[in-house]
């Protein structure tokens, strides 16, 4: 028998690892040759962490289990009459056949009907985007060094943050700890009074997957790093120089971090009836996509609504990794009834800056050091490897320590608009 | 007085430093906004470290002297006529007045007559270029899994490094291990017999800066590893799919590295007669570009022919470092008659492999274990920045005791001929 399992996100390699030494013969396809931390991409994009810290080669993490294949490409298309995909590869387009297929590709940034103007945005979903918000804001600051309108300068040095989730909040306060700590020493030629973080959220709270009680004292948090957090405030235009507000307050910025949110991916050739707005797949109580055979979908693509969670679980990695240990025994077992998939709420928390994170647990809810504590060993033990852990963990020592950043490089400049 | 410093290298940032906390007005002008240790470009190229390892930004390495600019731009030309420069930014061409100005802009790869086939081979001057390496031979290893035919699948394994110097050499034996003992755990698909690591020198010997008994030795330490040397032995030409050599030999490779020498790097606007056909210019005794005054030369771009070095200095770190210091002295002093710049030879080494490597000091010659040890020493106390030094030992240390390269990730793919 063999599995496919497309994308080596959590939920892929959770399931690659609980199927390898088996009898099944395991193949797994990513676009990328490594898996991805994604809720540390933030951390990239500031500077504070290295891309190897947060990613880590599928093929070293898979070496030492048998019967195990690796491809590098992209999966454009399902044929699931003739159970094949497509896989474009670098210079080809190959056919790959499964007897068992499981998708788990995930979610990419959702532009909400700005599709058009998506060039303009600066999004942190993968590390090459991580890595062009670093250079970019580094490359305006060098602008604004040189800029003598004050206007001028506003634009380049403000940054607005679109979204306040978890993704919005950590980015605003990692870049407010960024200009408090370090922009004054390196850039003593800029009054930094003119640059502005902001953040924008449509709905009346941030983190609102939180109990408000956290999500108040987040914004107390960044309030007090000086970030200006605007509530209730959707954005309605960008011509690439303003931001507009609620349709006409005007916010002048040239970067506008999308982080409102994610839609998920699918690769073509799949029923249009299963797939949500959203980019959901229905899938059943076993994983198993709505009228399909040996098809499955776990992860952020899996839409299953049940009591707890009616419109369908969160797309967090703790549910793609349940999803994984669920459907590897379904497969190993072959049993003829099996009990429907069943998430246990881990919780959820968000970092806001040093020593300042909120945290949501089951019977545990806390803001402050504490809960900066948890964050960061949670988010350490997620990361693949030792090595990675490590890396990770002196990173983080040093900058506490030191209030650095230390990666202010601009490897590959970066002009808004290319990929 | 306003002194500028083109080139943040070794030369430009000791003179900064030393110059800093004077009376002096410095301001340093790099075409990146960070100072790269070039020595260990190939490391980041064979997946051993990260750039942010190897790479400092110049703003935090001077961000605690007074009197001191950064600019990030490419020097283009120089008026020395009405003492100013034309600095090209992001976005215009801007000119920048000096009192004195010093040329430190080093050097870059010199394809000595390939120049119109360049786009064909891989160079390691440059992060970026490291990290097109990397992907580079990454993507070839995904694409040669894929391939069915014997003579491409050798085109796309095999791997040429023209150039037997310290880069060559250096990067044959990182290669070379992670043939011996990665690979095989990573592509169990392979056949990895198939694969070469080929290391061209056009001379009777590799390292030939060494005394000849311990470029033996790095001979047999190459050969030891499996990669296979040849002496004597000129690239004479390169379709992009078969190196020439000799003008009869064929080797089937798509990798070609180009390590086979430098050229020195100097912007436009100075007279002819001083610039010698390597790029280098000619500088009096005191580092003075001849027949101009204010002007000077440090590092690899000066040339200075004097008794000990009749060809002129070698073009390493430790005679760029000499010279600023010498310089920011003789700019201090106002000394009617200085003393003429003299560099004390501090030795040369190579690294070949784990335990592999030879030193030739003047007063120690050595190879093996001990130059090992003595060659990563001096790389690291060599690294600006403490958190450099820490995150190259752990690498190193991760590295010796796993045999493992962890960063073995496509970030950017890479088409050969793009920049």
């Amino acid at each position: 028998m063999k599995v496919v399992i497309i994308g080596a996100g959590f939920g892929g390699i959770h399931l690659a690892k609980n199927l390898c030494n088996t009898n099944f013969e395991v193949v797994l396809v990513d676009k990328n040759n490594y898996h991805c931390f994604q809720p540390l991409l933030y951390q990239v994009a500031t500077a504070g962490l290295e891309t190897g810290t947060i990613s880590y080669p599928v093929r070293r993490m898979l070496q030492r289990y048998k019967n195990f294949r690796f491809y590098w490409g992209e999966v454009c298309h399902i044929d699931a009459d003739f159970k094949k995909i497509s896989l474009k590869t670098q210079t080809a387009e190959e056919e790959l056949n499964y007897d068992i297929l499981v998708l788990a590709t995930g979610t990419q940034t959702n532009y909400f009907g700005f599709e058009s103007k998506k060039s303009l945005f600066m999004s942190i979903k993968t590390i090459p985007e991580a890595l062009n918000l670093r250079s970019y804001m580094l490359q305006n600051l060098e602008l604004a060094v040189m800029e003598e309108s004050h206007e001028k300068r506003a634009e380049l040095l403000n940054i607005a943050i679109v979204g306040g989730g978890p993704t919005g909040v950590e980015l605003a306060g990692a870049l407010a700890e960024m200009k408090n700590h370090i922009l004054p020493k390196d850039y003593p030629e800029l009054n930094l009074d003119e640059m502005q973080v902001s953040l924008f959220q449509r709905g009346e709270r941030i983190l609102d997957m939180l109990h408000p009680s956290l999500s108040e004292k987040a914004l107390n948090y960044l309030k007090k790093m000086g970030v200006s957090v605007y509530l209730k405030t959707a954005v309605t235009d960008y011509d690439g120089d303003f931001l507009t507000l609620n349709g006409k307050d005007k916010f002048p910025t040239d970067t506008v971090i999308w982080a409102a949110g994610v839609k998920a991916l699918s690769p073509a050739g799949l029923e249009k009836a299963i797939v949500l707005p959203n980019g959901r797949l229905q899938v059943d109580e076993q994983l198993r996509l709505i009228s399909y055979n040996d098809l499955y979908a776990i992860g952020d693509l899996a839409y299953m609504p049940c009591e707890a969670y009616p419109n369908g679980h969160p797309q967090v990695a703790p549910v793609a990794i349940d999803m994984a240990k669920y459907l590897a025994k379904l497969l190993k077992k072959s049993d003829k009834s099996p009990k429907p998939f069943v998430y246990n709420h881990k919780g959820s928390m968000a970092v806001v800056g040093r020593n300042k994170a909120v945290v949501d647990l089951p019977k545990f809810r806390s803001g402050g050091f504490i809960a900066w504590l948890i964050w960061m060993f949670v988010h350490l033990m997620s990361l693949v490897g030792f090595r990675n852990k490590i890396a990770a963990l002196f990173s983080w020592a040093y900058s506490y320590f030191t209030y650095e950043k230390a990666l202010r490089l601009i490897i590959r400049p970066y002009k808004r608009g290319e990929n």
